[in-house]
């Protein structure tokens, strides 16, 4: 059975726009902050920072989000996550986004890459994901 | 041909994250100014708020987006935009965020729908695509 | 003695710049937060929306924070608030955060009036607190 | 005469909160970008990064803003902003924006320090302002 995670995340005022519903870009913004605790709950990044295995960040290939029901400020959406593909380098997480009601409210995943860090930031090096990461992460 | 819009956009310090790098969501707040832009330049917004034809605010169904070459603090990005789909009332805007050497730093879309605006925003329906508004986004 | 609440945040990878640290605007998001909590503590905002009495938003007059300890991506902070200034119309909301070890990482305040919105956000008017509204907020 | 400079932001969309005007958090980033612009005038910031002198960040002591009259999306504001007070290692930047009427819409400070990096970001320690940063910041 794969790890998963859940992250409940409440709906601020600020995370909402004119339209008194989310502004859709929080709903990236709860996406990382719900592979951040993946990581964390796989033992493969520490809890108090992004160190440890993760050290280089882990870095974005692609995300993409479907939005099925609008939320308002005040609510409460659980977020659930696991890792749905396993590359040589790259993985894709999945998360899904429930409202108090069960109703999913939004569905996305973001591919991201194991990386070496060479340098600075701009140069991340894609290295094969480490078996005993792949294992922790349910692969 | 197809209407297209161009935005400027510099990546800011509080754009990015403790990597050095643009923070993935910020690609989206980007993209939503982008497909604004792009609703101005085609006379169905306004431009000074968001009303007129675009009253309801065009409601996402989804958003993906890819990334290329981390962006730094400081850099600008050109992002360029056009419907690339149009259904009966969903349509998608594709956005590509060059950097200065033109070289692609990360392409995405949205997909919206046309909607009209039944009580609050939670009760946002989905309408046909206006012809005229249609033919003004190039379609 | 006055009503106060307790507000935990976490402190967001997406939250801090590339410093490494929390971005300073942060603080006031979650300052922002904080109050609509006490208000819901209070009974004069409905937890699920910032509806109820609360319906206007009590614009801002002014907001400010110190900051004493930089924080990074995954400690929790505690953000303890209450109402410290009542005046006709305006009020001073007051918070404190601390880390971990109790230590004071930040303290602002926001200074809100009491609104009635006559059409639209622009023609906020300032009315006088109601009795019962300062006497559910401490005063 | 005091050197000072200005930044055009404009009010997007995802700036604004539910209720149609500028989610107050956003006048600090626009403070923190007018800020680095100003840095960059003067030439003790790089454009590309926040290298060269200001290679630490420029850490806050503390921020405050007060609000004058909301701004909603579309609308363009000019933040003018210049160094009010110089310290032996803090100094604070006034910032102004002003509406496209030129109405003052906010006005707000922030109350840096130069520092040194001894380590990681949290253990940044005050030092004297340069003789030469002062005097390009127009001290």
């Amino acid at each position: 059975m794969p790890l998963s995670s859940r992250h409940e995340v409440t709906v601020e005022w600020g995370d909402c726009d004119p339209a008194g519903i989310v502004y859709y870009p929080s709903y990236f913004r709860w996406c990382d902050q719900a592979s951040h605790r993946l990581f964390v709950a796989a033992g493969v990044a520490h809890n108090e920072t992004r160190g440890g295995q993760w050290t280089e960040g882990t870095p974005l290939v692609a995300a993409e989000c479907s939005f099925k029901r609008a939320s308002q400020p005040g609510e409460k959406l659980v977020v659930e996550s696991h890792v749905s593909r396993f590359g040589r380098s790259s993985f894709t997480i999945s998360h899904v986004f429930r409202d108090a009601a069960g109703e999913i409210a939004a569905q996305g995943s973001e591919t991201r890459i194991w990386a070496k860090k060479e340098g600075n930031a701009r140069s991340l090096t894609a290295v094969a994901l480490p078996a005993d990461v792949r294992k922790r992460l349910g692969g």
